[in-house]
């Protein structure tokens, strides 16, 4: 009998394009800038300290990042930062902005693949401007029913993107490498998730699960394992 | 006949929530801020200068447009600006992020009244995050069947938003203060629209219509005339 899927749901940011690594570059040169101040390694330390004050005041997404890189340069300074130094910093965001999006291994052939067969929707989280290039940058517009951009990713935002595309969570899979985002809020709400660990997670997105959990989801070392997946789902 | 409208859209800022005299606000501060090196009346033609260069790269918003304070404070004062005073700009940011939101006058009568009779549609531009902040603070949620954010207005974000929730489009009306926004990009796709000026306008979402011109909407002073507009509609 198995388990038939219609509608696979896919996290962008480290699940189908990568995005970690160009934060954790940015904040390598934010660490090489503060270091004629004295700035020394809890720099970045710092740094995600006013990443969490901020959030609930700026949600996610790069321009925020910029906001607390310049907040701290200040911060750890003590007010010493040039201001060429923070224009740096407005530098480095811009260039971040106009990074190509470099897709993850595999991506470009599963993609269109999966789309032939099922309804595929995007759906990730942060800036609204800042993931809309990014998806028409990716080129992989097309290949996506349904493109959902949101503030976070809850248990009740998943419930309602269900709801409102008349999904039954039982033929839903979502796919992404936060356990935190992609996986433990959608099997709450009774739809399948396949994780896909990245190999840098932001200290935000980690969560640890206990000894022995399994959390209900399957985990896949990369996204070209995905179509066996679906057919073992099928027949299995 | 007349005409029957099923669906009422409407602009969020400056046409339910005051919006243009907060940022009004904070430049004048701006002004304040850097008048002690130097900086004169031209402070705020020069933020406007960054903010449409930046346009492309940021989008809509408050985090945007705390980036080109900061990026223009630094210009203008040719890097002497101290860091203290950087953090100014921040605390100002922070600040107008938790202002409270402001409804103009009529829309907590209009609102809840024309909800009853009319299927309310909210379509607001800008930063995602700001924008739920707002909407959720604002306490209409509730009077809104659907609520859509959007990274820019125009005839093919208006179009794709009809169809997604398949509108007629002239059983559709779209109230908003921007000229450039709320009402030509609906005009072109043959919805209805009426045009409420906010007494104060962004340079950016300014436009001059030709002597003459109609462009094909109606103008009211105040949103408190807007269900005896409707009746007029109807009847008409």
């Amino acid at each position: 009998m198995g388990i038939v899927i219609d509608v696979i749901a896919f996290d962008g940011d480290d699940t189908l394009w990568h995005n970690e690594t160009v934060y954790a570059q940015a904040e390598k040169r934010f660490e090489e800038l503060l270091a004629p101040y004295g700035g020394d390694d809890e720099v970045v330390d710092a740094l995600f300290e006013t990443e969490m004050a901020n959030l609930p005041t700026y949600g996610y997404g790069l321009k925020s990042f910029a906001l607390s890189m310049i907040e701290t340069a200040i911060r750890v300074t003590n007010g010493r930062i040039k201001g060429w130094d923070i224009q740096q910093i407005i530098d480095l965001l811009k260039e971040m902005k106009q990074t190509p999006v470099q897709l993850l291994d595999n991506v470009m052939e599963v993609i269109p693949a999966l789309a032939k067969s099922h309804t595929l929707m995007l759906v990730t989280k942060g800036d609204l401007f800042d993931q809309e290039t990014k998806i028409t940058r990716s080129g992989l517009a097309p290949y996506f029913a349904y493109v959902e951009i949101v503030a976070d990713k809850t248990p009740d935002v998943y419930r309602a993107l269900l709801e409102k595309h008349q999904i039954d969570p039982q033929r839903c899979l979502m796919v992404g490498n936060s356990l935190r985002s992609d996986i433990l809020p959608v099997v709450a709400v009774g739809a399948h998730a396949v994780h896909i660990p990245y190999h840098v997670t932001w200290a935000h997105e980690a969560v640890t699960l206990q000894p022995g959990e399994t959390g209900g989801y399957v985990e896949l070392e990369h996204i070209g394992l995905l179509p066996h997946l679906l057919t073992s789902f099928a027949t299995g």
